[in-house]
């Protein structure tokens, strides 16, 4: 079976160890956001594609979700003594070979996707991983300045920096109208038995991704079922800070909230099931809603969901 | 007063501190070899630069010679998880960083005499460091390849992959004919009341300093006096491996064969005085030779050196 699951960084690196662990023979694809993607230091990063890498390739620093196990800082401190900006973000020792790695491939012409494969022949994710598009194409957040006037920083000023503490007006894709998906994307949304979206941020993740143009539209076209999954639960982010991203584009912070934001945009029947946590309920017109524990407290109880999800999927 | 050094990587750095530690006062500037530069990683690596720059801002490891004191391997041990080549070169974390500053503002069009003195603000050397030049400017060594062809490789990979132990057929530098001086080089030599030539490698480093278009000509004809010391002791470098690049140019690995070196190409009156071990002797048309301890065993011994070539710059 094709199982094609749309993800995030952190929340969606550690559903998709719960669908491998589910489906562990089945052909797997990830499309991945990049709109995190940022250049710092001279050095591409890509936080989603490294968190997903990374969890999957048993890598990851498990407590923290992001950046290397047994990761060291020495660089950091480094470029912070030459006075190199910025500072605030976390660029760890054995991540920056990753970096280093990607960004020469960069240069020399490679489009991400196939870097993204060259890194992965390292990290054997057993999961095929794809930017969900070799354009870049980053999320900025448009912000309040004191004067009340605005402007726009890189999300990653905004998150990491601002701890996504300033309210955003809005966020924008830089890049947005020259993206297209990466090679790979359409044909493994198209050729899917199940479509799954990961808990992840609904705004900064899977918004993004659904934003590159001809995502969506291969998503309500393809002729598998899409079943996804509530990153709310009890009217909180499970992780992550989608409390703050939801309100600016007039979304409920609700596993309904999010489900109706899915659905609702074009009304284009993008969503054919939806999995809330046991303890909530979501009902909205059209679709098929299970409630079940949806904390990703380890594989087993994650691969849980994905028995479900896939379930709704075939059944519909 | 003004001296101005023209000097290699190691032996260099060591002879700058003691000509720091002779005249603390003094206006001291350094004019350093950058035919031993390479991009690798992406990484822009000034192995001469550096070591000058870590060995007078107290941050080099002492006993090696080159690169950071203090330092560790683990970004050069992903590379190589990674298959990433080369994995020849020793690249510590915390060089890395200086890599990284540098790459990123030679990257965004800064020269490299500007990112030199960029990084020098964190080292404070006490000396001013200049590049001989800032165009790209690399040694590379034609070897005899197995079927008695030739090749040229960088000078890196025959002096740390080859252990300089496949025989040098020739030293030549791309880029030569498109260098010229860095600014302030030439101003540095002519306005100089005394100029020393380190005891580095006579062909890669000195001869490579004295080959960029304009410099050999600026110290014939400079107002001040020009005292070499011998980076050749008893027979042998004292470092290095000068002994292997020697006999390719059909220099006698001697103090007398580098000094009739230096001012036989042309007879051109490049140096005035020379300093030889004491244990060596040479005798040279026109030059003044004298016999002195010339082991940078420590600061103080060099800085006897320095006081002696001084004197010969001055007496002369």
């Amino acid at each position: 079976m094709r199982i094609t699951v749309l993800a995030g960084g952190i929340g969606g690196a550690r559903f998709l160890r719960g669908v491998r662990a589910a489906r562990p023979d089945d052909d797997i694809t990830a499309v991945v956001n990049t709109g995190d993607d940022i250049t710092l230091h001279g050095l591409r990063i890509c936080p989603d594609l490294d968190s997903v890498m990374y969890t999957l390739g048993d890598g990851i620093e498990p407590d923290r979700g992001w950046g290397r196990d047994k990761e060291s800082w020495r660089i950091k401190d480094e470029l912070a003594t030459y006075g190199a900006e910025p500072a605030w973000f976390g660029l760890g020792d054995l991540d920056i070979a990753t970096h280093l790695v990607r960004t020469q491939m960069l240069d020399a012409g490679y489009p991400l996707s196939d870097v993204t494969a060259a890194l992965c022949r390292r990290w054997q994710p057993g999961v095929r991983l794809l930017p969900m598009t070799d354009q870049r194409c980053e999320t900025h957040v448009v912000i309040e300045t004191n004067d009340r006037g605005r402007r726009a920083i890189h999300f990653q000023e905004w998150w990491i920096r601002h701890r996504a503490a300033v309210p955003a007006q809005a966020f924008v894709q830089v890049g947005l109208d020259d993206a297209e998906p990466a090679p790979g994307v359409l044909d493994a949304i198209s050729g899917a038995d199940a479509i799954l979206i990961a808990p992840s941020n609904p705004v900064v993740s899977i918004g993004t991704i659904l934003a590159v143009p001809g995502i969506r539209d291969a998503v309500v076209t393809a002729r598998a079922k899409v079943v996804g999954l509530s990153p709310i639960v009890g009217g909180r982010p499970v992780r992550g800070m989608a409390d703050a991203c939801l309100p600016a584009i007039g979304v409920e912070v609700s596993a309904e909230g999010v489900a109706r934001h899915y659905v609702a945009r074009s009304n284009d029947g993008l969503l054919d099931g939806w999995l809330v946590h046991e303890t909530d309920t979501a009902d909205v017109d059209g679709i098929t809603v299970r409630a079940v524990p949806l904390l990703m407290t380890s594989d087993d109880a994650t691969a849980q969901m994905v028995h479900v999800a896939l379930e709704l999927a075939h059944a519909n």
